[in-house]
């Protein structure tokens, strides 16, 4: 069996450490406290059933992941033998560069040591560190062993070899990767949640729209196609002829809002300099037809789902304790 | 029976058809084109056989939602003892001046003229017209008859009891209303996905990341959530005390990532002058560990879905076509 190390025992640590164990490989978890290693391990359990009862593990499948995943008592024995560490220290960067330069020192050579910082790039912390060439930042969304969605970015100083390495663990841990050819702030997925927002607390702030009904918006809206397809193809199934003529009918439109730099960012321009081809290799014009009566079948599918969901009973929290 | 006029019969008005016809409404449709509307008239079948075959309508419905919707020979036809007006025609200025106008002229008094227009605020085209105060944008995502969000966009001149009547006829065709209290160019919905495009496009043109990957951020990370929780709750469940909380502990953050004209919008004022009552009016904070809970368990219901809906057969549309 080959060994993963998760360094960190709150709740990011103890997603993570549920994601490699269900995928196979054997988990040792360590905390600097032993009694907060110990209370992640216990909670492990219903982390566990819940995904039985959800069908994302067979329930034949559960005591072999519980029993791969153990607390090591010491660090040196959290990373003896393990092909990947997963840091999952606090989001401090006097914090994160002592930690990692205490597993560079420890853990055996060209092993990676990726962070769960979801605001802090590699290279802050670890620009002085003798192993700076293994670190990076591994981003997941919390909670991790639910959602799939892993940023992967690379510091100035990481070895492309650990980034491929550590690209193909995650896939084999049944992770959709996001990888970064460059460091920035945010990464991909706080900047893409933080443009939303600062247009949706503009909106609220004048009194334009409710929160409740803003939310509506994309919970009732723009967030069910969202679920099973991102932004870009959206669009580029939005216009008989794909991206570029999405954005010759309605960039106009988009930038009469007024929202961002405009000036620095040509939505045609990036089109033609590798968007198109990247959006028409995914999907062909020819195909968008089809592609679009997929589209439409998938929203079908998930408004019978969300339905269903409703018919089984109330979510409002103030009637349904679970 | 209670009856609605939908003018124009493009894609956007065939979705109001069918919208309506379910929810019980007799529906005249009219397009300037007879060929037009006929044409769309046949392409209504295989959008209620589609809800059919989801579950989305009994079956045993489908032959009266079907004789519910009549192509009208005229607009006088179509508008006759009609309690709403839907018109969907080209988005064009002059055009829309020119059919409002006419609608106005031929339609009983005080009876609601709403426009599909997805980018002209009403006012631009309404001003001069004798029933400007019964005029207003009633925006649909599309597809209209599977996209349940519906914008609600009132002129300086529209009566409230005019948005009143409206929101109530579209809640009972079991719309989610956004009712906003002013216009703004590109209303809610277009502007959150404006938002979210600009930052897309930034990252996809600096080459940071590919388009495919960006995508993943969204469809595997931040869209699960969305398409059953808004970004206003997402937030005000991401912090133990709420969004006070939340921008407390993450506004410098996004702050940091130099988005948007933050000069202009302070994120932690906006909570504070109503924003967090509203939030806590919807979860106190007492009850946000339940609603976590919720949250997390139709997380876990819509990955099954999602797997259930990979293991039924693959979505490329290379493969499979229907």
């Amino acid at each position: 069996m080959t060994k993963i190390a998760t360094i960190g025992c709150g709740l990011i640590g103890q997603g993570w450490a549920t994601v490699f164990a269900q995928a196979g490989f054997d988990v040792a978890m360590y905390d600097a406290s032993a009694e907060a290693a110990e209370r992640a391990f216990k909670a492990m359990e219903k982390r566990v059933s819940d995904l039985v009862e959800f069908d994302l593990l067979a329930a034949s499948d559960a005591p072999a992941v519980m029993r791969r995943i153990t607390v090591a008592p010491s660090l040196e024995d959290a990373l003896k033998g393990a092909v990947y560490i997963q840091e999952s220290g606090p989001e401090r960067l006097d914090v994160k560069r002592d930690i990692t330069e205490t597993l560079d020192a420890i853990a055996a050579p060209d092993v990676p040591i990726g962070s769960s910082t979801s605001g802090i790039s590699a290279s802050r912390y670890c620009k002085d560190i003798a192993g700076r060439h293994r670190c990076l930042v591994v981003h997941p969304i919390n909670p991790p062993h639910l959602i799939p969605a892993v940023e992967i970015v690379p510091t100035p100083w990481t070895d492309p070899e650990i980034v491929s390495k550590v690209t193909d663990l995650m896939r084999a841990s049944h992770r959709e990767t996001i990888v970064l050819n460059q460091e920035i702030d945010g990464f991909v997925v706080n900047r893409l949640q933080g443009a939303l927002l600062e247009e949706a607390f503009k909106l609220v702030g004048s009194g334009i729209v409710s929160a409740a009904d803003l939310d509506k918006a994309i919970c009732d809206g723009l967030g069910l196609r969202w679920s099973f397809m991102g932004p870009m193809q959206t669009i580029h199934l939005n216009a008989p002829e794909g991206v570029a003529q999405y954005v010759e009918r309605y960039g106009n439109m988009y930038r009469g809002f007024g929202i961002g730099p405009y000036e620095t960012i040509n939505w045609a321009d990036i089109v033609e300099s590798g968007l198109r081809a990247e959006c028409e290799e995914r999907v062909p014009v020819a195909e968008i037809p089809a592609a679009q009566a997929d589209r439409d079948r998938k929203l079908m599918a998930l408004l019978r789902h969300k339905a269903q969901m409703r018919a089984d009973g109330p979510s409002d929290p103030n009637t349904k304790q679970e």
